[in-house]
């Protein structure tokens, strides 16, 4: 069932640990198959070294396991609440990787500060409060989606493919998970520079609005040139 | 003597210098054998590449060396009083790993700044008072136990794996070899990112009592759900 | 066409991730033959795990392509501005390296805090202005190119053989391709040892003159003694 | 000539890529033989990837080569002042190692706040003046070494196997080449563990006088009783 989905995103969980971005078992990658109405995830705390393509579990939009022998990522119901509310998206990660993690925990967006952020990431990386005694009490995952979910009515989840959850760490996706791992990637290297940045100048201020703009839809949309096209 | 043991525990070593934990031979793992009342240590001073199973000293709990051609490691008096006061634990760790060894410098307990932290720690990671002249120059490993397991009679030493010594650095302990020093590598990654989180927002808060409770309870205890069951 | 030169600038872009100075595709390098005065550089957004000699793509210094499957680098008009500039060069590299770019993000040109900066770089390393609107929104990787080389009008760039470009990131140069990844390399270094260097002493002030004026005339010009000579 | 020595110090030099201590050819260790009065250093600006034991230089304590195809290292006037003014060692070692570098460029001495510190080094690590400008001009190496054994005739070399020039960065010593690049690699670590000590807590004070005395002398001298004894 989904095999070859299952592979995929067997394989995206994989860049986790070869981009140094979790720890142990602190990190899961889903994909979709949008037909069918179905995503696999990695299971809950199963380490990447004894990971197999067939470990990932098969979940409905419902959060109903459909098929698997281990138990989904504790993370399932933030993933779902992503998948039903942002229809573009194919593959979702979550880490606890350091620098992103750091601004978590720190409770700032992480201001768009030079190119290699506006190039994939388009405004600061949004941070978003803490959830409250009752969200967490109650649903506390699915609680994190639909606070996400909530950001992104008012904002594009297109052109800012990232999100930081206050006291916990960052989300990221992609149109698959092959993508949705390349931003958390580039999310982790963004934090670094950001923070490094904010010390060498404790005074410095983001880039200029028509140098994001500029980067941005260097690498999107209609007038993209970066690259080898389509 | 106790083959299956020293195995476990030669193995729960060489982890430390894997998770990049240790240089040179600044560290040491210990595991006990409950029924017989002995535990097996890392030789004192034996560098990592150069170790093998049957060179773990066996000990008992008055700190008498019961085998092993070695000397045991110089921090053992240390790990007998934490055997003795701690009945539960099965395993412990001393290293002196960068970032909980910067903090323990520093002499501050580290705050609970994310999920991360309380995943695997209940509250602050204490920091405990440097021994003074007389406790140092008298039975000063010895008297560093002393100061760990009297700081446990006030507070609970299960929800609360890890110490640091100020001036000196982390100790962890677990179930077993490998949960403490499991434990180890995640107080060196919460001690990384609680520092760079600062960092980034002098004015941080820890994070709400209730989004520890969650995430503690979440992986311990009656209620958990995180991994795989039991 | 150009089959040695091409096989010397792969090479040359290879050690850019073995260096560890990019992420993805973050970086390119070229190199020239200034008889027939053209340039090879790395095409846009190709992995560097595909990358073959034989993709390097070849350009005139009007810009235009002269052989190549792929689009050049986005950044080639940048490239091609200092060629016509810097008649004594023969390798340009550009990267997101992550202390460079700090620094560059930061809008601060990088203080000679030592003998290791002046081995190599002579004064501090400039971080020039943002470009302007209409700079950006016309031609931007041209104009990029005009601001170094006007700022080296007034300055040597032999001496200094590398450049910030604000909220952007580092551009490097030597004799050839793997000279200018030298440099890229030492800066690096350089960067971030002078961003620690003023954590440690916030009132750190750079070498004295006749430190600089040492080590750099220790390797550079008529008197160098550094190394096994010609 | 000195085949066994030229061997040893090959190696020693071999560990400083191993440890992260040197960026190419920045870094060098030689070893002493006392009956014969001559050492063997690595030849300048030679790539540790291309260097052979027989491309040790043999040098006398005048400064003059005695046996080797290559030119020594620019630094051998400073190690030939300290094999003079040191009786009892037998290696040193010069590397611009990152974190030791930026302490030296700082121009701070590295106060001793733990275990770790106290255990190799006995006080702070010391940070010498700048040489001035006749200095600097005239026999600028040779200079570096006099004042580096200036300091120590007030100071005991053998409690403190270290030092740093400020502008430059760091000497080792040791009984011997492997020594001398052991008490590099602790410098690098205490060095690091300093920087972010002060940074977790500004007003962090050096561990008390008798707790450096104890982890001292637990490792050095008559009463020493850390590792497996002689």
């Amino acid at each position: 069932m989904l095999a070859e989905l299952k592979k995929e995103i067997y394989l995206a969980n994989m860049d986790l640990p070869k981009y140094g971005l979790v720890t142990f078992t602190w990190g899961n990658v889903s994909g979709i198959d949008r037909e069918k109405g179905l995503f696999v995830i990695k299971p809950s705390g199963v380490p990447y070294d004894e990971l197999k393509p067939e470990d990932m579990v098969v979940m409905d939009l419902e959060g109903n396991k459909v098929e698997g022998k281990y138990n989904p990522s504790s993370d399932t119901p933030t993933h779902v609440e992503l998948y039903k509310a942002f229809p573009e998206i194919g593959g979702i990660v979550h880490t606890h990787s350091s620098w992103a993690t750091s601004w978590a925990q720190s409770g700032r967006s992480i201001p768009c500060y030079g190119t290699t952020h506006a190039d994939y990431f388009y405004g600061e990386v949004p941070c978003l409060r803490c959830l409250n005694k009752d969200e967490i009490e109650d649903a506390y995952e699915k609680n994190t989606g639909l606070l996400i979910t909530d950001y992104f009515k008012e904002n594009d989840y297109k052109a800012m493919p990232a999100v930081l959850c206050k006291n916990h760490g960052p989300f990221t996706w992609g149109k698959d998970g092959h993508e949705a791992v390349h931003n958390a990637v580039v999310l982790e290297e963004v934090a670094k520079m950001a923070a490094r940045c904010e010390r060498i100048n404790g005074q410095v201020e983001p880039a200029p609005q028509e140098l994001q703009d500029k980067h941005y839809y260097r690498k999107h949309g209609e007038g993209a040139y970066y690259g080898q096209g389509k």
